[in-house]
């Protein structure tokens, strides 16, 4: 198999964490390929046309986006534990976190551009937006720490553990640990997982 | 249930066809909820904290999101053929042509966005390099046209068939159909089911 990759996106990592706790890290060949919003890359469209990453080329030719497909895929693959529940009142709860954060990383990424903008461009209204829903969505994530902690460790806790480590990396002004103590505590230990400090984001790598 | 709707959401309209082809509709209380990028809506956040539509309110009050989750969850309830199919082969061409069709109208309803806005706010760069995704990934369809219309009627072909007809009502000026005869032929299938006659956008509402 063959993981378009980048050691920066978010998306990316929560596929990279579960190569790791499946143990089928060494089974997957890397090509790092640049995503950008306002800048297609042809070589990737090759096999993602939306110019996205993840994507996973299958051996048989077949290429798998967006992260939760490709997850989802790799989970069949391995004996371990699962990270998708079977149907069921767990399966639901752990895909809804999954589109909470998928959904809370998407808003982050248009944030982020935004931001980066010339002043001149930025809409103030579309700034106060996401920090509104951003605000809503990690209050909703505090009420619900302490089941975070207590339903173990699927695909749902990837994707919040994730969308908070992207938070530090990318919104350290947002300071999110100051009024969510319960779910700072919940990726204190998130964070010492050995597959999450084994993809903690790189500036150095290219 | 309760469903947070609107009679424009290319997303919300997945849900609406699957309620529609399963039997299930009668089961679903509609609350309009209107889900802007630059307004945040506080009655919809109570429920689903990104603002975001479709989101489904079930019996015991767990909510859930996005639309793949919502009609994964939907399919389970009906005793019809299914819209997922099981793992397999067939399960991930399902999941990847949905991220397709998904991903083209997260691309859209940002291309629209950017289309609206003033002038000297408008970046052209970003507006050519949607161009560019959405035709590489009309291109790709029309590859899979044949294929589609060989394979019956799952979520796949209820993404791409909501996607290709958001298309027709906010990028009329696109013509897509124009360099793409076999994915046109699929649609005009599709657009005759009484599902998808039912759910037409319909700007005379509110």
């Amino acid at each position: 198999m063959k993981l378009h990759w980048s050691p920066r996106s978010p998306f990316v990592r929560k596929v990279a964490i579960l190569l790791l706790e499946t143990g089928l890290d060494a089974q997957v060949e890397r090509v790092r390929s640049v995503a950008a919003i306002a800048v297609p890359n042809p070589a990737l469209m090759r096999d993602n046309p939306l110019s996205q990453i993840p994507a996973l080329v299958l051996d048989d030719g077949q290429v798998l986006y967006d992260s939760p497909v490709i997850c989802e895929y790799l989970d069949g693959l391995h004996g371990g534990a699962g990270f998708f529940p079977p149907a069921g009142a767990a399966r639901w709860t752990a895909l809804r976190r999954q589109a909470l954060a998928d959904g809370m990383l998407a808003i982050l990424l248009l944030w982020r551009q935004e931001r980066m903008k010339d002043a001149g461009r930025r809409l103030p209204e579309w700034l106060a937006a996401f920090a509104t829903k951003i605000d809503a969505c990690l209050a909703r994530l505090e009420d619900e720490a302490a089941a975070l902690a207590r339903d173990g460790f699927d695909i749902g806790h990837v994707s919040v553990g994730c969308m908070l480590s992207y938070l530090d990396y990318r919104f350290p002004d947002l300071d999110w640990r100051a009024a969510h103590p319960a779910l700072a505590g919940w990726h204190a230990g998130f964070a010492q997982r050995p597959s999450v400090l084994a993809t903690v984001p790189d500036d150095a790598q290219a």
